[in-house]
């Protein structure tokens, strides 16, 4: 077998090494026991009936997380872009309906927890304003859901989709969506086919079992892994009962903000009902340097909080408290931290 | 909160049930206890040191398990599409010099191990040919590779991939790929932008350290979990170096193949040197039913093997003994399996 000429990495010669970490973040989030061990668990054929019944577990799980009866409910492998520009506040629903009236968008996409800010924008009547002109409702709620309100047959919302690795607390590589009824009809209307046969939704829609046919087809062999994590992360969630999880973070995030300002910082968002209870903003100190402060909490007590994204970048040091790190004494770790960096940080005179 | 319609679903408030299978067919694998362990591994965050060197050692042992020295070689989340068509057969060198003569195409595919017929095609000579014909040679090596010879850099393969839940004996969620110098020259000089920005190379490239530029920017949250067991399934393979897994993969192969003549039934690919040494596929003995057989041994046996696909479907059984599966105790297992199935199956009159 001379025909080898690259020997076996030296690195790969070595164990794994994980250092532990406190994700405190805006994700992805550190797991639970449950999750973690979940992980562990041997493969089974991806589409062996326990498995179709832990994706119809998952299925029931998002609907409940989502509060929707859309059949049209899947978890899909995604890579979800959450770099959106800064909304310098939120909108108003008189904008948003003088924005559809003239644009007439067949689609209006908006975030709902905002993470590069730390907005949370209300819901409340866009649904309604966007199907009276026969515009679909798209809503980002990657960095929100299960930690602030989102109610989606009752908003009206036509498409809603959240991410893994935030409040549910699993690992990053999955991603839960749902389409309502209107949503479906111009999916599987359209004219033109979709560009990615791994995107096909008509494909996903028959491999999650939701377009009534008794036949699952072979499509893609799906993350298992992955599928028994968040499966059981959606079972966590089920336990805590959704209205206790806001609950917990809207508690948490205003111990937390208390917290900051009796450090002497100024939270980003200045209205209250606006802010995230996720993930916290807080304004870069004036006069220190904020990556300063991020790597001084790293280094010494091994947490990771975030500096902006973007448009934010360099304007907002970030705190996320999500899911299974959202507890008080996580709160109280990170505001000891923050006292500790702001003193030992350097503070040129400004 | 009132507000709450739809109640926590009872199945997630069962505890996850996932049964021990053995899972002899075409993929996915069963994963090892090293495995297994990475995946109950705490989250850190996707862009920490630690986890860049994690990506780091999988770049360096995808480079060891392709055999390239190619910069550009990362593990991209994917669903890789496995159906295609049955090539009844392999082409020669010639026919393949012919067509590629009078379509003058950019890009020749080809199916490295074919896992719906079981046919390891040959590669030696295939990329000289394209390569004077101006065009690039992609290779799915999804079912084969680090079971079957295949040396990228040598054949002049430009664009290699496989799938993490097949040899690699990972969970399925992450898929190694590379592209040489060639590939990469018309990847990052094409004149339409890519459809999908999760696809987008250029992106891609970055987050994995493959373009030279010092800092990493945000694409997408990597799947944290998936990466630490992929580390881990390439470690394995450079412990056990590739020459030993290639001969492993063969001696088993050879020792089931045996075994299946002696119970009397028939192997689907006649030319011993094209039969792949992942994926056996054997013709459906007359007068049985493919499905009343895999159905029987997934009952007694609790053993995943499994029917034809696309244009095999009904015409073959196919057992996979793979990766961390590729053992001779596995492979008289599913053969005892067999023996049984044959005996108890019905046998309609032909």
């Amino acid at each position: 077998m001379s025909s080898l000429f690259i020997p076996p990495p030296a690195c790969l010669l070595r164990p794994l090494e994980v250092p532990h970490r406190y994700l405190f973040g805006p994700g992805p989030s550190n797991v639970s026991p449950r999750v973690q061990a979940s992980g562990a668990r041997q493969m089974i054929g991806h589409l062996h009936r326990e498995m179709l019944e832990i994706m119809d577990d998952i299925k029931k799980g998002i609907q409940y997380a989502f509060q929707t009866q859309n059949s049209m409910t899947i978890a899909i492998r995604a890579r979800v872009n959450t770099i959106v520009k800064l909304p310098g506040g939120y909108f108003t629903n008189e904008e948003i309906e003088q924005a559809l009236y003239e644009h007439k968008p067949v689609l209006f996409f908006l975030t709902h927890g905002e993470s590069s800010s730390g907005v949370v924008h209300p819901l409340d009547g866009i649904g309604e304003l966007c199907h009276n002109q026969n515009c679909l409702f798209l809503v980002d709620a990657v960095a929100s859901l299960g930690g602030s309100p989102i109610v989606m047959d009752k908003q009206g919302i036509d498409v809603l989709y959240t991410a893994s690795q935030k409040v549910l607390s699993s690992p990053p590589g999955t991603a839960p969506i749902s389409f309502s009824e209107g949503a479906c009809k111009k999916i599987f209307n359209r004219k033109t086919k979709p560009v990615s046969f791994l995107l096909d939704m008509s494909w996903l829609a028959n491999y999650w079992g939701c377009d009534g046919k008794p036949a699952r087809m072979y499509h893609h062999t799906g993350p298992i892994s992955g599928l028994f994590a968040l499966r059981e992360s959606l079972a966590a969630l089920s336990e805590m009962g959704l209205e206790k999880s806001w609950t917990q973070h809207n508690k948490i995030a205003e111990h937390l903000h208390k917290g900051l300002e009796s450090l002497g910082l100024k939270l980003f968002v200045q209205e209250k009902s606006l802010r995230l209870p996720t993930i916290t903003t807080i304004a870069v100190p004036p006069g220190y340097d904020w990556r300063e402060i991020i790597g001084y909490i790293m280094k010494h007590h091994n947490i990771e909080i975030s500096g902006g994204l973007g448009s934010s970048s360099g304007m907002v040091l970030r705190i996320g408290l999500m899911g299974y790190n959202c507890n008080q004494a996580n709160a109280d770790m990170v505001l000891m931290a923050l006292r500790d960096a702001l003193k030992h940080c350097h503070k040129s005179k400004v």
